[in-house]
This record gives C-alpha cells, structure tokens and sequence, in this order.
C-alpha cells in the first residue's frame, strides 16, 4: 500500500462504483480531500440516511420517500390511462429526463431472459395485471431494451394482457437519431430498413 | 425533482467529483441503493475520518497518516540519494503505480505559469534547497507534465539548485509508447525527431 490506510480504504468504496477503475477513484477520494471538512460531513450524513429514508412506490416500483405513493403516481397531473411498462428504475429516470411522456409506470424488475433463467413469475403478472386493471388503462407501452430479452419480455406481457381490453405498444426500433448510417450495426440497419414508413 | 430528495442530494455530491456528470452519479446511487446498509455506513465513516485521520508528510509533502513521514519516506529501502520533484500527489501516485522507481520524492505543489500568476516563492524553494541539502542527494529528476508550465518550472528549479553539487536531470519527451507516429502531433513528432537516439 502506498498511500496511508485511510485514504486507500475509501479509494477501494469507490471502485466498488459502476464505471469507476482506481485512477478515477483515487481522484475523486483527492478531490474530496481537498474539499471543506464539512462537505464530507453532509456527504457521510446523507449515504448513511440513504437506505432508512427511502423505500420502492406500492404504484409503480419507483423509488420513494417515507412509504406513501412516489412523485410520479402523487402527481394528479399525469396522465392515468397510459401506462409504460419498464424494465427497471433507471429505464423509468431515463424517460423522466427526456421529458416525453406523461403518463404512469410500471418497473418491471425483472425481463424474460432464458439464458439467466429468469422469468416473469406469477406474482410479478399478477400485480401488472392488476395495475392495469385499477388503472382502466387506455393503452400498455412496453419499453424494453432493443435486445433478445427485451423481445421475449414483449411476448410474454402481450401474452399476460391478452384478455384485457387495452392497446399495447411497443418502441419502435431503427437507426438512433444523430448516428450515421455507416456506424450502424447490421441488426439494426436490417430493422431500420424493414420497418421503414412510407410517407 | 423526480426522485426523492434524499437520493437527489446524494447525486449533487457524486456529481462534484471530477469526471462524474448526471447519468453516472445516478448509477452509483442506485448501485449504493441496491449495496447491504453496512457498505454506506462503513462509507459514511471513512469520508467523516477522511480529513482528521490525514495530514501532508514533513518530508516530501505526501499525504500521510497521523502526522508522521509518509509510508515513501519512512522506507528505509528506498534510494535516499535520488530525489524526483512532482507537481503534486497524483504524480506521486502514478510513478509508484508504474513501480519504476525506487528514490524519495518531492511535492512541489506548485508550477511556474506566468498567465495563472503562479510563481515558485522562495519558501517553496527554501524547502527544495533543504530537502536536497539535507538528503545529500546524487541525483534531482524533475518530472513535470510535458508543457510550457512544466518547461518554465524546470528552469526555475535547475536554477534554484544551481549552486548544489547535485545533477539535475528531466523526464525524455517523445512518442508515447504503444502509440501510432500517425496520431502524433506535430509539437511530439519534432520533439522525437529532435531527440532522436542514435544506436
């Protein structure tokens, strides 16, 4: 070890961080060393409150405050009938940033995905169905990841509503707006080209 | 706000780490929300002890522990005759991760940049003088970053140790190893072809 125990020890917190390798780690732990003593202090107050003061929406799934409904199934401004079906809580914040939609959600937590063996158990169906229901939504949008599981995510929810009377969508896939057409990989370009709109 | 306010806080301080935008500090909330309550608190109390368990060495200016000489200083294995001048810790740090070099240090903490007013003051050369005085070093390598400020500073200081009967060498400029001559710049390339060896 080459730099004192203390250092070191908060250096190995933060690799355990996603994306983040020793160089990085060490730079933020000697950021904060250069940073007010009270800054660290907040910043220890709040990470040891994290857990205690926060617990997931009975609604949706989404992370909430104190047990009652999160921000999103309080707020009576949002649309009731619309509900987006996502994979998991970061998928949700990802849709709540680019600020397009203003419907309900749904997390998931889980996907179909048989190489994990993991399905969409009982319990899991039951409380979308169920959603869905209390809601009387007008339509279900499942907004999976482009990807094998998604794809059998898609199948298994269509499969799990199909006696419900509501529309369901799905994303549309295709090149992503901005990239070239010479960056895009082969799937994709196929999907692109097969979905293509005639306008 | 979308999420609770307790997570939110959390990402402002992962946010003021460098390198870390938005989307990063929001996975390593959620990581820190999906981790066992013990991991935050164990965190929690390093970051609080970070500052009062730290201090800079006597010796080279290394972080240490408890006041003391930092763990470099302190190793009677080291070369005691050979002394490499950094710009500051993080340096240190990536000399020793290289494991390439086996001499005592010295943080200077500061540079020579006319357009940022940062000059080397005599105190920070007192402490140079000193450390190489007392050490009675054979050998001064200063490795500062390969750019005007670092050219400035290696004047400044073979000029501050001028009258010592010490030898003063620089780091070689040249082509990164591993690199491709094509993604040179051109500053690069004519200092490679300048310092051309011949064998």
């Amino acid at each position: 070890m080459l730099l004192p125990e203390p250092f070191e020890r908060l250096v190995s917190h933060f690799m355990k961080l996603p994306g983040v390798g020793g160089k990085s780690a060490r730079r933020m732990v000697f950021h904060l060393l250069q940073s007010h003593p009270s800054v660290l202090t907040e910043m220890a107050a709040d990470l040891e409150r994290l857990h205690s003061s926060l617990s997931f929406c009975p609604g949706c799934g989404n992370i909430t405050e104190g047990g009652g409904l999160c921000l999103i199934c309080a707020d009576k401004m949002r649309d009731r009938k619309q509900l987006c079906i996502v994979e998991n809580i970061e998928a949700l914040i990802s849709f709540e940033y680019a600020g397009i939609y203003s419907g309900l959600y749904f997390v998931l937590g889980k996907k179909v995905s048989p190489i994990e063996d993991e399905y969409l158990d009982d319990s899991i169906i039951g409380r979308l169905r169920e959603r869905v229901l209390s809601l009387e939504a007008k339509e279900v949008i499942v907004a999976m990841s482009p990807r094998i599981e998604g794809d059998l995510t898609w199948y298994a929810i269509k499969d799990a509503l199909k006696d419900i009377d509501v529309s369901i969508s799905r994303l549309a896939y295709g090149l992503p707006v901005g990239g070239s057409i010479e960056f895009a990989d082969r799937v994709t370009l196929h999907t692109a080209f097969e979905s293509r709109i005639i306008k």
